[in-house]
């Protein structure tokens, strides 16, 4: 809230109409009419113990952006929004969501703090939000979306590359994966009559991983983040035992290829057995494209501020331009992230490259800024 | 400590010179002199929320024989024991081993609950047992070690026999496995740029899974207990990633060829790369062999009573005889576990074969028995 409160501070200095909404997104408007306007935004919440850039560089940028057409008196309008809880604490991506006019009040009245369980409405309450008015945007307003971002990967900074034009934001499937078998002594029961949970879950893992290094395209990443035994003793073989696996790809039917792939892995261990495993679909997220109009406008301003130094490439990483593809046109533009790390304190990128980054930014909201604010 | 008391008082019933000791170990001595005696016992104590026979079914066969002799009024003698922390609550076998003369004050000082972290010196004082004297064995009284106990496998119910004279007890191993890679975003980390603790681990364990499977004898069990990944959730690139990791087999040989074969999987995993994977031992139990005589003892009384229907067979989880069989003659019987169900509320034997059991018991005491007790 203290970021926030900040940020609005700053954006109110630039005169733009600002307030904290319903949900805690920070929403700046230029006032009067300038027809359709640029919305530039990205998000203030990061990670628990995370780093200082992400979603913070994105918001700062367009506060910089607001700040030098004021400053050099240009006639182009544009409004900024910072997203509440794009991180997912409560839900997902709820602040542009609820901007978008995606997110109904039942929604906000069932949302739970995953780490702590708290209410959505008491963290609210206690933010001081309660009772706010949600801001709701008009898509007719705008002429579409950019945020810029760090890349939180390392194929811009072990490529040498100083841009990245984002193509589309990946889809990501989440499945958690639950293995049931007979909690019994590791030392008295034979090999043969075992129905060990956690062996039927790593079998799993081998078949899984087989099919995906099969059928991965070149920039398919899957992921088995969690891994847990139960009990856990080492004198114990496992009762149960479960997984989380993630994988993430641009394109929805390779997408839908590899699901296919894991179904299958789950049916063949379960036709095997002699442990039942159980798949379930956490969260779903679709492929978004950007704007080939924005990412033309992006690429033609990377190139005029570093030639060659720039690439057209896939978000591996959820963000809120997701969400504004469904409604209006969206861009998105990365700055390398120092050896890939995010969600870190480590997290940083080099000084050059945020003012080239901003400078880009910059440039492609005016060449996109149809309409001159009146004089 | 109620169930130490009542066993105590069932014991000095049948004019047995009985005492709990400085450790909680229940002892009760033939008074008299006897020559050589047999000593019986096992432990009273098993795991939280498990079952009514591991332990206390051995404790109670020797008191039944006891009784018996005292009823029958034959000339035989023998001494009882009911050792403490067999389930490892805070050591390894402590109450065995102290009665053996294996345990230092050193060792009692330091240890703790592996649950509750609680020092032991505390709970012998919490108990009552505080500043009382451990009773020590002089090996020269016995003419062995006699304990039975249900097979906590299900070896004997699956293959319909009844009785099972144990051979030897198994060895353990048990390592730690620790990878270390680097934690990082599941979405915008390339596969080829990852540094994923989890995988690797799993790459391990496919290897020595295949080592094991390759390389086992006929009763090798080997048992990946736990798995943990750090910090375990679904969009985050483990870190860190644990895993225990233990086999056990009757024979020396096989034991320390398994090892090898171990080992070599972890350095080749570290040869591989990209991740540091860190094997440490944190547990080692030689195999021991029961006595000759005692076998073939038991196997005559077996055969008397239940003809055909025993077997014999190594023991796949540890009990106090292994500790006894460095010191004294030592044989174990096992009676059936229905369905192999131990540590479990399930936990049970057929009544017929609990009667069978004793009998069986009481007979092969009355045949090792060298010595008459004086008229």
């Amino acid at each position: 809230m203290a970021a926030r409160m900040w940020f609005a501070g700053k954006l109110g200095e630039t005169g733009l109409a600002t307030t904290i909404d319903g949900i805690g997104n920070v929403v700046g408007r230029s006032v009067g009419d300038h027809g359709k306007v640029l919305l530039l935004g990205s998000h203030l919440e990061t990670q628990p113990f995370a780093g200082w850039l992400d979603g913070s560089l994105g918001t700062l940028f367009a506060l910089e952006v607001v700040r030098a057409i004021k400053e050099a008196d240009l006639p182009y309008a544009v409004d900024v929004g910072a997203w509440a809880d794009e991180e997912g604490h409560f839900g997902t991506m709820l602040g542009s969501r609820s901007f978008c006019g995606m997110v109904s009040e039942e929604t906000i009245d069932q949302a739970r703090s995953k780490a702590t369980g708290q209410p959505m409405r008491e963290a609210l309450a206690d933010a001081g939000l309660a009772g706010r008015e949600r801001v709701v945007m008009d898509p007719a307003r705008y002429a579409g979306y950019l945020e810029a971002h760090i890349e939180q990967g390392d194929f811009l900074d072990s490529s040498g590359l100083r841009l990245g034009i984002v193509t589309g934001i990946v889809g990501i499937r989440t499945f958690r994966l639950a293995s049931s078998g007979q909690q019994n002594h590791a030392g008295t029961t034979r090999m043969a009559a075992r129905r060990d949970a956690g062996a039927a879950l790593l079998r799993l893992w081998q078949a899984i991983n087989s099919e995906f290094e099969a059928n991965a395209g070149p920039t398919t990443v899957w992921t088995f983040g969690r891994m847990a035994f139960e009990p856990g003793a080492p004198s114990v073989i496992p009762g149960r035992a479960e997984a989380t696996f993630q994988f993430r790809d641009e394109d929805p039917d390779r997408l839908a290829r590899l699901e296919a792939r894991l179904d299958a892995a789950v049916a063949a261990a379960n036709h095997a057995g002699p442990c039942l495993i159980e798949s379930t679909l956490m969260g779903s997220v679709d492929p978004s494209a950007m704007s080939k109009e924005f990412q033309e406008a992006l690429e033609r301003s990377a190139e005029r501020f570093a030639t060659g130094a720039h690439v057209r490439m896939p978000s591996g990483a959820g963000h809120d331009a997701q969400v504004f593809a469904r409604c209006i046109p969206a861009g998105m533009l990365f700055v390398p992230s120092i050896g890939g790390i995010s969600h870190h304190p480590d997290e940083d990128t080099a000084d050059t490259d945020i003012v080239l980054g901003c400078q880009v930014f910059a440039d492609a909201v005016v060449s996109l800024s149809e309409m001159p604010a009146p004089a």
